[in-house]
Order: C-alpha cells, then structure tokens, then sequence
C-alpha cells in the first residue's frame, strides 16, 4: 500500500473551489492553533478547511479519498486525548461554522443540529422549553456536539442519565468515499436498521464524519437540590457514596475531588467557606415534593462515614458555584504546574477505594521532582481521571508521565478489572491498551476500520480501529 | 456461491459429540414445535441443538460454517416477526439450556448471566435486592434475555428507562467462525472499544450468537402510583398523553390500548369494575413523597380531554391487575380469531392520532369479512402495535392481512416519518421495508453483514443485513 499523498497546491485549489478560498487557510499561525488540544502533543495540518455542509465534507472526502490524504475532523478542541490531532499532516476538518441548531421540537422530544452547536448552546435553547440534553461534560461551555458524538461523551449527570448515545436517535455520516448516509430514525425508537448509529458514536471521526445529528431531549427535573461534604480520606467518601448508591437514591451528580483537586478548584471558583479536603458533591434532581427529604436522607447517610464537613443547599446560585468549582478541576489544576495531562479510567465501584490509594501513590513511587497528581471524578460511575501535573519542557518530567500512564492503566486499572477510558476515548494517549484490554476484539475492530475506511484516511492513527495508519501499514 | 449445504447423518454425529446425544433432536414432532413463534409463518429445522456454554457454540458454527449449513439461534420462541423461524432449514440453536445467573452483583451494578435467563426470573431475583432491569416486554414472564438483546427489547418502561442497549454493558458472542470475543467492560461506563456491543445489540442474531450478557442493573423505585383513564376517542386519549408529557412528568409506563383490545384484555384479565372504551394506563415510579401529589397532578392534566372515567390507585394489587390486562392484549386478541399478526411501528408523537386513525380504517377499507384489528401500545415512545385479528387458514384474509400490512408500512408509517419497527425487530414480516425506510444504509449493511458472516450461516433470509441468503445469492 503506498504512503499517505501529500497536500499539493493543485488540493488546496481544488478545496477553495468546494468550500469557498475564505474557508481555505494554510497560514502557519493558524496551523500552529489546530495542532494542538488539550494533551502535550503537537501535529501540524497542511490545510484548515471548514465546510458548511455535508455535501461540501462529501467532496472533500472524495478528494482526500482518491489522493489518500488524511482528514482529521476537529469541534472544539477539548480532546483529552489528542483526538482532533493530525498524526499523519493533511487536510485538518474544522467542523464548528457548522453550527445551527436546524430544529427544537419538544413535542416530538428531538432536537436537530449541527454537529459545530455547542452543548451549553443548545441547553440554553432547550430551556426555554423545559428540556434539555442531559450529558454534561465538564467542557460543556466549549465543546461541541459533534465531539460528543464522536466520543461518546457523558460527564456530571451519566449516573442518573447514561452518556451521549442514550440521546443519539439519527445521524448524517458522511462515509469516507463521500458517499452521505442516514442512521437510525427520527422517532424514539425504533430497531429497523443495525445500530450504525452507535457504530459512529464513540468512534472518533475514525469511520465517518458525522455532519448532523437527531438528538432526544428530556424534560428538567422539576427541582434540584444539593449536598456537600468533606472527607479527611478517599476512602471514607466513597464509601458514603457507594452508601448511597445502595439506598436506592439515583443522584444527577456524584462527583469527588481529592484533596489538592479541591483546594485548586476552591481557589479557582472563589470558594471560601468551604474547608478543604476530599470533597464529594451530591446534586439530586427529583419532584419538588421529594427534594428536601431526599437531601435529609443522603446527609444522615453521608453523616454514618463522619465527614468533616457537611451543607446542603436548595439556593440555585450556590450550587451553580459549586458545580462550577467541581468543572474547573482541569483548569484549575493547571495552574499549578505547567502542564497537565488528564487520564481517564473506569473501577468497577467496588475497586475505586483501592484504585484511588494506588493511583494516589504514582507520583511518590516515581519520585520526581515537580510531577505531581490530583485527581477527581465521576464516583458514581467508577470513573476518575487522575490528572498529572509537571513541566513538559523538563525530559525527566515528560519521562515521568509516560511511565505514570503505564503504571495507571497496565498496573492498576486494568488488573482491577477496569477500562482505560470511560468516556475521553483512546485516540493517540490510550492507543497502546486497546490490545490489553480488548484482546479478542482488536483485530476485529482494524479490520472493522477498514471495512469503512479502506485507505486509512479518516483520522488516522489513533482511535479503536488502529493506531493504524497508512505510514504504519506501509513501513 | 454453492447453495447452503444440507445437515447430513454425519454432521448429527458431530453435533452429539460436541454437546451430548440427548441435547440433539431431530424427532418430527419436536422439529414441529420449533418451526412456529408468535407469527404466522412455519419452517422447520433439520436439527436442534441445545448447547450448555460458548465452547460448544463456537464447535458448532465451525461445523456449520465449513459446511454452509444454517444457523438460527432461538430463545423462548416468543418473536412476533419470525425471528427464530429457520427459513432455510438447518441447525435450530436452543439456547433455553444456558439459563444461569453467573452474578447479581448490586454494588457494583451488574448482573451477568446466560442468553437463556428468562426476564422476570432476573428481575424476581434483583428484587431481593432493591433492584432491577428495566425493560420489560408483555412477553417478560417467558422472553430470554438472549432475545431481548436480539431484539433490542424494549416494552412498558422505555419512555422512563430506555431499551435494552442501555443496560448492556458487556457482551459474549461467539462469531460465524467460531471465534469466542467479549465486548464493552464490565464497568459501567467505558468508551475503550467500538460499539461491537451495540452492532450485536438488535441484529437479531445474524452478527453472532450471544453466550453471555452483562446487564448494569438499577435500582427499583421507591414507590409506584398508577393512574387510569377511559376516553370515548383515541384522539382524545393520545391529547391527554401528549400533555402530560409536555409537562415535565416522565411516568415509568404510558399504554394504551383501543377499544377492542380493551374489551378483550378486561375480559381476560377479569377486570370488570372499569368501563370499557380507549384505555389510558400511566404508572409511576418516584420518591415515596412525591406519588400522591404527582397522581393528582396526572389526574387533573388528563380531565382537560374529557375521560368518560379516571381512577387512580397506591394499591399494588390493582395496579399488578391492570398492567396483567395491559400485557395480555395479544393472548386476548388472539382469541377473538384463531390468528393474530402483531405489528410494530413508532411514528413522532405529534403523528400519532392522525396513524392511528389511519390504522383504525385498514380494515374497513379492505372490507374482507372475518379480517378485523386491535390497536394497541407504547404511547409514550409514538410505538403501535396494530394487531390484526383473522383466520390464516382462509386464502382471502390472508391475502387482506399481507396487504394491510403493506398499507400500515407504506401507505401510514413511512410518509409519517415513521419507522416500521420499534421493538420487535425486521425479520421475516418487515424484511421488504428496510429498504424503504433506509435507502442510503440498505447495501452497507448487507456488506456488513458479509464482513461477519461471509457464508451467510447466521439465521438467514431476514433481518437488516437481509433478506440475504446463499440461495437469494445462487439463485
């Protein structure tokens, strides 16, 4: 199989004449912006292009297709896992002029939109009606549709409402030969074809770029209320939590942060009148009737692992704060060092209090100088993201995080029985275990890449169906 | 491509040791029982087989697969689109015998058990936890797991819970080749892996035979409230519904049925102190403090559209009786008629009084004596199940049913943006109209089907990877 063709002049004529010379760039300082994410990795794109329409994508793939160059589809650039990356150069696909939500209709509970809306765009629509869409990154301000699709993204709210997929009802995919299809049905349920809409979803632009999406929207809860408390151990939080998971209470919002998460996230949101230390937030959202029983009842729980610090509030604009502290995390952690590499890892719940000591213990059993750790996440899901924070610029340090991703992943996650990514994706970090942890399915899932993707053009590299690439094929 | 090879004396010998000549049958009048389901259609296989575990399943389709000899995987039999019928002939997989529970695991959320558990046995013994798994179809008393994975089961509690692909998190299927894989993470939240899980989810086993299942299960609500209304019109009925909807209530269950059926299932179920008319069913599953204001929230929403009748009810014995009457519906049909055909469609729920009204007429517009319909359904997620009550043994109704199915898909649900199954799968009944409903994936999935299972063994001549047999193909 021949290597990956270059991008000539003659291509970037031809990419002016489908999308217009305005929606054409090849300026270096604009390359450098789409060669990063939020990872420490860096490939340049030959070519920015953004379409506005799945005919325009169609050509472009047709073009790419013919000629073998790599097409990376971009939203937002919130990948944690260097997925709107180009690897292999190429032609970088930034989705996000495609950007309107086409259709809000409640009635029939399905929302239209392109895959360039941003969530928390579209949330602020779907309130006027009472609905929304519940994934909840933390990204959620920032990221795009279009990137939750392709990773499946879920977030705060997953434990009560399930990740990004629950909602995707139809899909536009634009294949790689050009060729424009449509998943799924516009009503809520339906069996009639194979599950191609799920096939796309979490697939990381590897077999298909997703050019519009039917999403289902719910109703809000009626009434929200939330719980805090702070822990002197890990342990201790969750075990309170996996308290009340038994109960039989389906929290909206399960969500730890460590004890140096909370302090960096407290500074950063302005929180001042909380202590530090192991911070567990509980947000419910039920019947009006039910929400300051229910509250009354997760506190005396809670209260049975002697938290040293408890509040619980139904003041809308505190809680907001307190959210957005729990949102921050990353952010937050980020000033502290310069640099932060966000993992993303699932426990069976049973196993988070192990994990999280083991996890807790990276940094030290390494043992080098300024990389650190905080970590945080979505307890209710088994799913923390240990978060390594150092200095990329020093070799020791960058060092450092690769030999803590393998120890996280080979060393702890996987022998507990865990994933090594619950809802970031695998893309360029995690490439490495897909075989670890799907040994009887990863040659399915190549040849399953190439059955759609047969040049290896879209996004290549990474994702589930490789690190597969033509170069890689090829040498 | 040689036609499908035929199950020889040999091929009986190998089989009897692979699993054990008393698990092998190919006694006439057991043939028999498996050449039926809850269709009208009959095939008979040339063989069954009842294998105990993956490692006989994976010899068996190596013998099937090197021979070209069909393969069709059947639960309980209780498919309404023909599903486990044996169109060609061949091997009949019985996998009623892999009916353990290998973990109920409510801390960690997961279930794991064998395709042959059925339904309710599960969820009688998650019970004795607190806990559940949600769907529940009317047949959920003798209906596998393996078939609702099959199927992509849904039932009462979707509108609240959503289908059966939400609740699977880990799959064991054994491939055309005999290649045993596992799928997804037994976590509850993982994006590590294509969704392989969900491609086997509802492909109505022409992908693979599943061996084993991991269900996340969830806990049951706190406490139920059941609510009835009897309207003088559908339209009526369908209003009330919408309305409650629209106003932020998600009920765990929205049934109706029409009046026929409710004649019918009353008379079954015994029920004689409600009025018979267009039934309305709304159950409730919220926090002990929040049922009795929601009841009369439901209650008073529901009075705006008039209802000849309206009870409400905190007593789990009536409630238990009135979801008995809304689940016999198809058994009480079916007895008005020595046949029934159950269809299944979704339209948009702003479609449904204009659809059912249109399937209201069906029969009268054919006007054959003896051919006559039950409507009935999911209200709550646009899902009918037009019932046509008729005598398959006289050539004119069953001519009118075949047309007036052809009327349903073509003529009411596809120009409604419907969709022609909600549940209960493709198949034989609906194989004509995947084409119609998915223009632009029709040839991707019969080439998708291709790439799992090359010599087309996997229950062939139905679903959405068909109709695609070796003899469509030699023909």
């Amino acid at each position: 199989m021949p290597k990956y063709g270059r991008v000539k002049d003659s291509h970037i004529k031809v990419l002016e004449d489908i999308v217009g010379s305005e929606k054409v760039s090849t300026r270096p300082e604009e390359l450098y912006c789409y060669s990063r994410d939020s990872t420490i990795f860096k490939y340049r794109p030959d070519v920015v292009v953004r379409p506005e329409n799945a005919a325009q994508v169609s050509e472009i793939l047709k073009v790419a297709n013919e000629d073998r160059i790599p097409v990376t589809p971009r939203g937002s650039g919130t990948s944690a896992a260097g997925l709107p990356l180009p690897v292999y150069g190429g032609i970088l696909l930034d989705m996000s002029s495609m950007n309107k939500i086409e259709l809000i209709d409640v009635e029939n509970q399905i929302a239209i939109v392109q895959p360039g809306v941003v969530c928390d765009v579209l949330n602020e629509r779907l309130r006027e009606y009472g609905f929304f869409f519940p994934p909840d990154p933390a990204s959620s301000p920032i990221c795009t549709i279009g990137g939750m699709v392709n990773t499946n993204a879920s977030g705060n709210r997953t434990m009560k409402y399930g990740p990004t997929r629950n909602y995707v009802l139809w899909l536009e995919v634009v294949l790689a030969n050009g060729k424009i299809i449509h998943t799924g049905s516009k009503t809520l349920k339906s069996v009639s074809d194979y599950d191609l809409t799920r096939l796309f979803v979490g697939s990381e632009g590897s077999l298909g770029v997703v050019t519009k999406v039917g999403l289902k929207v719910v109703p809000l809860p009626e009434s929200v209320g939330t719980a805090i408390f702070i822990f002197d151990s890990v342990d201790k939080l969750v075990r309170a939590a996996t308290k009340v998971r038994l109960s039989g209470i389906v929290p909206e919002m399960l969500e730890f942060m460590d004890r140096r998460t909370t302090s960096a996230s407290f500074d950063y949101a302005g929180i001042k009148d909380v202590p530090e230390g192991n911070f567990l937030l509980l947000d419910l959202g039920e019947r009006r009737e039910a929400v300051e029983p229910l509250l009354e009842k997760v506190v005396s729980i809670c209260n049975s692992e002697n938290p040293e610090f408890v509040d619980k509030t139904l003041d809308l604009e505190y809680r907001e704060n307190l959210i957005k502290a729990r949102k921050a995390a990353l952010p937050a952690l980020s000033r502290l060092r310069p640099s932060t590499a966000m993992e993303d890892c699932t426990v069976p719940l049973t196993k988070l209090p192990e994990a999280a000591v083991k996890v807790e213990k990276i940094p030290e059993d390494l043992g080098v100088e300024g990389f650190g750790l905080g970590n945080f996440g979505h307890i209710g899901d088994g799913n923390m993201h240990p978060t390594f924070v150092f200095d990329e610029r020093e070799e020791e340090q960058r060092k450092a995080l690769f030999k803590a991703i393998d120890i996280l992943y080979q060393d702890i996650v996987l022998p507990l029985g865990g994933s090594v990514t619950a809802e970031h994706g695998i893309g360029l970090t995690r490439a490495k275990y897909v075989a670890l942890e799907h040994p009887s399915t990863v040659g399915l899932m190549r040849s399953l890449k190439r059955f759609f993707d047969p040049n290896l053009i879209l996004n290549p590299g990474k994702g589930k169906g490789g690190p597969l690439s033509i170069e890689e094929v090829s040498s």
